[in-house]
């Protein structure tokens, strides 16, 4: 089968991640920091490793800022449902946002009286640091903005934004689920306060793991809360980091899965990975172009975009190309509004939804040839 | 070595636990529920298939009833943190919980205005449903108890404290961390309304893998909110199960893993599993009085306890032995507060704590007599 789903989850993952976990749970799956023996320090260590590796992929001071959890949506959950708004505090994001954005702050709109701006993209598909800028109030307290979009695959100038928040005491959460392993991101040089995304899309690890990188404290409170085997004797999570932020066993064949996974990011490198997903983000978009019904979202500027493009058929339902793409060419695709429904309503695609490819570092340009005939065949067919 | 740590994760796991998610992460590693392709489906079916068991395991009525998080702290926040608790109300737990319940109902406390009475054990460690009763009063909605202790490894009258509850119109919470896989639960029978417990532990899972099982809507409010492939367009979560309290990815691997543990408790039969862990039981408490300085805390009586044992050795700290032992004799036990701290501060045994060692399934008698013969070795040295 060819696999264009990667925004969704990579597929297939380095050999290294599934072995890892084998091991994990075959020889050492005892209870890492609940322990002294053996076994439970291999599992601590494991663990300790991984958050050094991402401390250095992610440019954290300590491998403390770096906390687990089941998924991205978890840590964002962390970052927002945590941070101490007060009512009337303002938030500013983007049209663009994932659900693991929206329905938190929509409960933070309900539940603490919060005020959220919802900024729309400008012709080209962009978000600029100027709209932001003109939406800040003495109230805004917060910038939480996706790195790229899941549907179009537009880039996002976290950088500049960052600026503007910085000038204006503002914490600029991000949501890297879609740039974590495919772009470069350094949490101090990008001015990035909290940075989550999920270990099992770019960064190439198992399903379960999800990250929340803190950089430095912002007095979140804890969202989940129980036992961290240190200062037991507490009945409120110790202040030490990382226990502060997660409670209950971590998942250890997880994390030492996305361990190997970030081995394989690092022994690749970002910028050839990027490089090679962008050859065949090229070859898509030319190729596309020559199909008449087939309309592409989001921006044509290369540099502009990760391997992620929406287009529609015109006149044939989104599920149905997608469906015949799976039944007849085994080609995995995504339809529908990925979790994202404020930028499809803001394109008008929010009835049809979109039918959304994404390119990992295995995919080659064979295969999106194979793709592009198989959208010329079904539009020749309806 | 010999692995005596089983409370707090089980150690070794069949076989094919680590085989069930290796399949997982090299084969469907795609995100399920979240495509219509061949390999979203057949990650979404894997988890559905893990459903139905638990379901089926612990007498739910449908396996939208179970509820997958990262760990059981994570399910019981859900439970206690998500209960529309109002200011005032009143909860009855014990001193024997695990902070996996008190951090979260302390959170209730100081957040929430709640009130909570920690019932004290009788002279024989116990936990009794009159004790319970005594303290009912208009505001109490909830009991939150763990089935067995994993101090002292004490199983709770879970079924009398329910006849209590649902006269009282009681919501009962019960953490079976310690009993899943190891002791029958049903929460029909047993009027459970809401039960939590760790896969990675006598369910022979991986970690990573925690469940709540709800028996029927207590209007609890979701922990996390986000994605969940469905009614996209909500801003808030839908109100389907299992999908309203669960946002993001799920942990694939994990609960495929724990699909494995869970047919291995199904083949071995969970009361074979307990006679033979009683047998263990049986023979350390009859081996370990020939030990002069050693104290046994909890039951005596072989049916009132599962096989979780804490003790002290007269004047050596309790580290100490914890240290030789996993060290001079490869025997992994655990020591200190177990994150149990209120139990302690009962059994006088806070400054101290104590060791513990909890067998599993694959544990030997003769793996129980070196332990015994150890022991005897390090008092003879003190």
């Amino acid at each position: 089968m060819i696999y264009f789903d990667h925004a969704a989850s990579s597929f297939p993952k380095p050999k290294a991640v599934a072995q890892a976990m084998h091991e994990a749970v075959d020889t050492y799956s005892a209870n890492p920091g609940r322990g002294g023996h053996v076994l439970a320090e291999k599992a601590r260590l494991a663990i300790d490793e991984t958050r050094k590796k991402l401390a250095n992929l992610f440019g954290a001071a300590s491998s403390k800022n770096v906390w687990f959890y089941q998924n991205a949506t978890m840590a964002i959950n962390q970052a927002l449902i945590g941070f101490p708004f007060e009512s009337g505090d303002h938030v500013i994001t983007t049209m663009f946002e994932h659900n693991s954005i929206l329905r938190p702050l929509e409960k933070l709109i309900r539940e603490k009286g919060i005020k959220v701006t919802y900024v729309e993209p400008n012709e080209e598909g962009m978000i600029t640091p100027d709209v932001f800028l003109a939406e800040v109030t003495d109230r805004t307290k917060m910038f939480a903005v996706t790195h790229a979009s899941n549907v179009t695959g537009a880039i996002f100038p976290i950088k500049e934004l960052a600026k503007v928040a910085t000038k204006n005491s503002i914490v600029v959460v991000v949501d890297a689920s879609q740039t974590a392993g495919t772009l470069p991101i350094d949490i101090e040089k990008d001015g990035i306060d909290l940075l989550a995304f999920a270990g099992h899309k770019s960064l190439l690890g198992p399903q379960g793991t999800g990250v929340l990188i803190s950089k430095q404290d912002y007095n979140l409170e804890p969202l989940i809360v129980g036992g961290t085997g240190s200062y037991s004797e507490l009945p409120h999570q110790p202040l030490s980091w990382p226990d502060r932020y997660e409670a209950g066993t971590l998942n250890t064949p997880g994390i030492v899965g996305l361990s190997a996974g970030i081995d394989e990011i690092n022994r690749k490198g970002i910028s050839s990975i990027y490089e090679h997903e962008q050859q065949l983000v090229k070859t898509f978009l030319e190729q596309s172009e020559l199909i008449e019904g087939l309309t592409v979202y989001g921006p044509r500027n290369l540099l502009e975009r990760v391997a992620v493009i929406s287009f529609k058929l015109d006149g044939i339902d989104s599920h149905e190309v997608a469906m015949i793409l799976d039944d007849h060419y085994q080609i995995a695709v995504r339809a529908g509004l990925h979790c994202s429904p404020k930028i499809h309503q803001s394109m008008k695609t929010i009835d049809t939804g979109l039918i959304r490819v994404s390119f990992g570092p295995y995919n080659t340009l064979d295969e999106v040839s194979k793709l592009i005939q198989a959208l010329k065949e079904i539009e020749a067919a309806f």
